[in-house]
């Protein structure tokens, strides 16, 4: 039994830089030992030798209040003493890394190269750095996101970063999703009798939310859990907020309106938190308007109390043990 | 041909912090490429998972003016934001990596793990940071310091900076050394009409210049050279003035003399350099006594040329084409 299995746990899951906003929310509404993040890591990859999982690394670094404010990624008050000097000798430049971030990077290569599981290293980072939530990605196996685009396939941070989401984008895939396995830590969370809630946080559908669900067992588990499953929807007033969704749903031929993530995540889901701007017209399932804009850290808590409040009453809705869900 | 074959070629071999000074006054006595520098590798080990070369990257910083002036090691306005985190990450921090220093290692551990030459790397390194003297590993294959000590067989870096020289030591052996060979390049200067003069430099003789002459054909090379071979004596006013050595000499039951310096690199040179306040009795070998400590740039350059023109006074002694030498 885990420390985290003290009662009223929150699943949260989540990508990088928006999805953490959230899931900080959550962890200062909830209070310590209450919430477990399961982080997408299909945007992983070696760079430079280094193993680098930059969901996991943006997700320790909000909780643990070290984020930079202004980038969402890497830490504050960083420097890039490494990377002056990574150019001098002509090395691959692309990626930054900070001098700070870069220490994350060496000792998780170290904990891989030892024989040691992602999940060990996250929840070693977690408390190194204080932090009293859990921290899991989806798998310790190895997924990839594909981004298939008119320029062939890319890997998500070639794609990403060194190509700045530029390519259109023709469909998204998770290379190694089929063989992989969540962590044990989610099968106990989910079969066991502590969860409240589950939360879907309003990172990317496709990109950074669809590599977790890809992961054999994650999607069923949603689609069976007792415990009501909100997603919170990355639509603010018709537009994708962050990043390349937009254009992402774009080039995909999928309208960004709240009709298209509720169904994106059909079958999966018990409720969808929208923001006050957009209608809930046309949606079949449950949905709570609220404020869904996180720009400081009072934004973060409010939403985050809004999505419990949700929950709440879809958990009387729901009932204790429900039967099963549409799909 | 290389372009350092343009004729009046200097072989200098070095060890870390003193040889590099020297190395240093050379390069910019004798001008562009006509200065190759021979460097120990026996220090170099993995740490962290990255290939480091400590006396290598010293000599680097050293002629590309980027060394620190206090510290002798690592680089110049260097921070420590990377060691900060790595601490926090509760990770092995007794080894001092510099944020700019760090880039080297990670760029020579990825040259490296590609397959190529430590040769090549330090070939590369030196040309991007603009250095036109040639830098030259002894051996592209691994040859590891073992220091035996009254606590067991320690490797160099442990006994040296984790154990900060303070266990007594019995031996010391360079394991690897006898399956490994000199760069092709050694091989070329040495066999080739452009050299002019080989130089050990001031480094420890035990620590650092004895595992390059450990590498098989670089002593018997320097016993056959048809230029003279001049040591610079580490010993200053009957004392090794420049880390541990005095205090290795002395558990080795060796006295800190420029007799034992000559003793050691009997055979292997024709002239020993030696400081104006020793004496130069009972020494068989051909000296010159000049000021040899190096506290600044002019005290390197001032060196240099006397080392200089010592070698010519012994040119002209040993005659272009002599036919052997004692041993």
């Amino acid at each position: 039994m885990s420390a985290f299995d003290s009662g009223n746990q929150v699943l949260a899951l989540c990508g990088g830089i928006g999805g953490a906003k959230l899931a900080l929310g959550l962890y200062r509404v909830l209070g310590p030992q209450r919430l477990s993040v399961i982080v997408n890591t299909g945007d992983d990859f070696e760079h430079l030798g280094l193993a680098i999982s930059p969901d996991l690394d943006t997700v320790i670094y909000t909780l643990a209040g070290l984020a930079d404010p202004e980038r969402g990624w890497g830490r504050a008050q960083e420097t890039w003493h490494f990377m002056d000097s990574l150019r001098q000798l002509g090395g691959e430049a692309w990626f930054q890394l900070g001098d700070r971030d870069l220490a994350m990077h060496v000792e998780r290569t170290e904990w891989l190269r030892g024989g040691k599981k992602l999940s060990a290293f996250a929840a070693h980072a977690a408390q190194q750095f204080g932090i009293e939530a859990e921290i899991l990605p989806m798998s310790d196996d190895a997924v990839q996101t594909i981004v298939d685009t008119d320029e062939g396939a890319l890997s998500f941070q070639h794609y990403f970063v060194k190509r700045r989401c530029e390519p259109t984008v023709r469909a998204i895939r998770f290379a190694g999703a089929a063989e992989s396995r969540p962590p044990a830590r989610f099968s106990e969370l989910i079969t066991g009798t502590s969860l409240q809630a589950i939360v879907i946080c309003p990172s990317n559908p496709y990109l950074s939310v669809d590599p977790i669900l890809a992961v054999p067992g994650i999607a069923a588990a949603l689609a069976t859990a007792q415990v009501p499953v909100i997603a919170v929807s990355p639509i603010i007033g018709g537009e994708a907020l962050k990043g390349p969704t937009a254009k992402i749903m774009a080039e995909l031929n999928i309208l960004p309106t709240n009709q298209s993530i509720a169904a994106h995540y059909g079958g999966l889901i018990d409720g969808l938190m929208i923001d006050e701007a957009d209608s809930a017209d046309n949606l079949e399932v449950a949905t709570w308007a609220t404020r869904t804009m996180m720009r400081d850290l009072a934004d973060r808590e409010f939403l985050a109390s809004e999505v419990l409040a949700f929950a709440e009453t879809l958990t009387q809705k729901k009932g204790v043990r429900h039967a099963g869900r549409r799909r």
